[in-house]
């Protein structure tokens, strides 16, 4: 048998392995920000429906531009996002993922630099690389908010070529303000300039309006999301951006042809068309996401605010063992790496009862 | 309006224009080398219930190692390709294009080189240096075959660390038989040892059987298919490799994580199980195939040898007249840039009657 480090691979790509939440059979499953309540049959149906009609045409190629989906997701844009966007201002891919990959390979690469405020969604680091763009870990203060001065100075002496500004960001649920991020794009601007990019990935489960405005008269500036969470479609793998129309033309010269499946396009379209539906959900999970917040500090728990579907808390000596402990309690959640810090994310009302009565049993024990 | 050349983008993606042939609408479309029979009801039923079922998952991620889907990939090459493989021998992406991304980011990449044999699939060149990976333009053969001989030279002097040899090749259709392949990987093995990557998108139309048996005991060949073209779903964007299985956990070190969407899964899935009848209708179209290329001899065109579901014809004294004055007659053939050729898919029987009235009348017109 073939070991992989016989095969002729690229030497930083030596001893690592894939990245990936553990996906353990546990009854409460709290670990990867998914939504937990299943897309209503109604929308089950509809998917169906529009998946027969594009499967009719599955013979030719998908719409390479998915001029109707962009469409569709800017007039959502516009309607909840306090800013117009238009087709030619929204850019789709399967994942956000995706979409900061083709944003790399056209703004980053080899030579270039990207920087990130840590700890954050550890994709921005791990996608730089795998594009060959340096990354450059930014600071982040001991509460996880930004220090706005400490990083315009970061930014002033690394020249990176694109800054990510992840809002909320993951895994700690910190909003940051318009205001940070128009210093931050100020600041990127004087350096080089250099593209930002505002993850909000998280964005609909905020108490904070989105930072799409700020798109206004800042072509470099690109705000990223996504419909897996607030769309309760992670098995969709539909990410996408809102920028200047250049960055969407932009990328178009890095994506691969006909990235976008016909399916994924017909299912996308469909969850829109439930939008009102689908945020309902959203407002169910905010409020038990607060729920969740008010109970572990009420037990004693240090908790980060949130402004994402999941919650930040802790502090433990061994931040792993009390993984351990509750998931021996039969609820997943995520050791992102934060020294003393886990991460929950808010599921049904049950679940987050479940999740709560391990803690306290937990943090009894260790009494 | 800010213009593309205002933004910091990669120097060498200044003034280049996205990749992709013209989506022109007219009577009748042999220019992508898609299938023309639509998927059979009975599969669009079963797509739309399988879909239906993924979709009442939706909120959760897809199986990120895609295992029921590369386990029936694997039973369909074991059955068809001569050579039994196993799951753990096959990886799926999104279009063979991310196949060959992800290939070219595990063991291409910057300070790397990959190499293929030209005309060929240009896409091979594309992603290559999208992804930072060098790139050397091997010889072809006036005939368009591959001379073996300055092959080997090529690969001796070059040394690239990926060697990608298309069979059938796009867009001559010529086919390489096993031992110049055999020949070729000796080569590669002596001058680096590098990869290589047998293209067979187009397998399945070939008067030859698959290369897929010389896996055995070469832990440094891929072969990479498609079910874009044999399967009738351009639009699915469902590519897939066979290889080794240490070469299948090396790109899982660089695939986005949940790359696959459970949609995508869902669909192949369904397709999977409609093999025979859509492999009934490859039989039609091979037949198609060699009809053109003996309809196209017989009006006096020079016609390239065809394993694949298109054909290459010439030789014009301007091809790209040619391809216009065809157009005008209503049929949209291809213009790969090959010089005094151009290439046309198998449609069916009726499409290929009106593109054949269509050169017969060119041809009568520059007499």
């Amino acid at each position: 048998m073939t070991r992989i480090d016989e095969l002729p691979l690229r030497d930083e790509l030596r001893g690592k392995s894939p990245y990936g939440a553990p996906q353990l059979d546990v009854p409460v499953r709290l670990n990867t920000n998914e939504n937990p309540y299943p897309l209503p049959e109604a929308l089950v149906a509809r998917i169906a429906e529009r998946v027969a009609e594009a499967a009719r045409d599955l013979n030719r190629y998908p719409d390479r531009d998915a001029v109707e989906l962009r469409t569709a997701l800017a007039a959502y844009l516009s309607r909840t996002g306090g800013h117009e966007v238009a087709c030619a201002n929204v850019w789709a891919a399967n994942g956000s993922n995706e979409v900061l990959q083709q944003l790399l390979q056209t703004f980053g690469g080899p030579g270039r630099t990207a920087m990130g405020f840590e700890p954050s969604y550890s994709m921005h680091a791990l996608i730089s690389r795998g594009t060959g763009t340096g990354w450059l870990a930014g600071p982040r203060r001991d509460d996880f908010t930004i220090d706005v001065d400490a990083a315009v100075e970061a930014i002033a002496e690394h020249r990176p070529d694109v800054v990510f500004v992840c809002s909320p960001n993951n895994p700690t649920g910190t909003a940051v303000d318009a205001e940070t991020v128009l210093r931050l794009y100020d600041a990127a601007q004087a350096a080089k300039p250099s593209m930002v990019v505002v993850d909000e990935a998280y964005g609909e489960f905020s108490h904070h309006p989105s930072l799409l405005p700020l798109l206004a008269g800042r072509p470099h500036l690109v705000v990223s999301r996504t419909m897996s969470k607030a769309f309760g479609a992670a098995g969709l793998r539909l990410g996408y951006l809102a920028a200047d129309p250049a960055v969407v033309d932009a990328v178009q010269l890095v994506r691969l042809p006909y990235h976008l499946s016909s399916v994924t396009q017909a299912t996308a379209l469909a969850a829109l068309e439930h939008t009102d539906t689908l945020l309902g959900y959203v407002e169910r999970l905010k409020s038990e996401r607060d729920r969740l917040v008010t109970e572990l500090r009420a037990m004693g728990c240090e908790v980060t605010a949130s402004d994402a579907n999941f919650v930040q808390f802790g502090v433990f000596e061994d931040a792993h063992a009390a993984w351990q402990a509750i998931l021996d309690r039969g609820v997943l959640v995520r050791d992102n790496g934060v020294p003393g810090r886990l991460r929950v994310t808010a599921g049904t009302p049950e679940e987050n009862d479940a999740f709560l009565d391990a803690v306290r049993a937990v943090m009894k024990e260790n009494r």
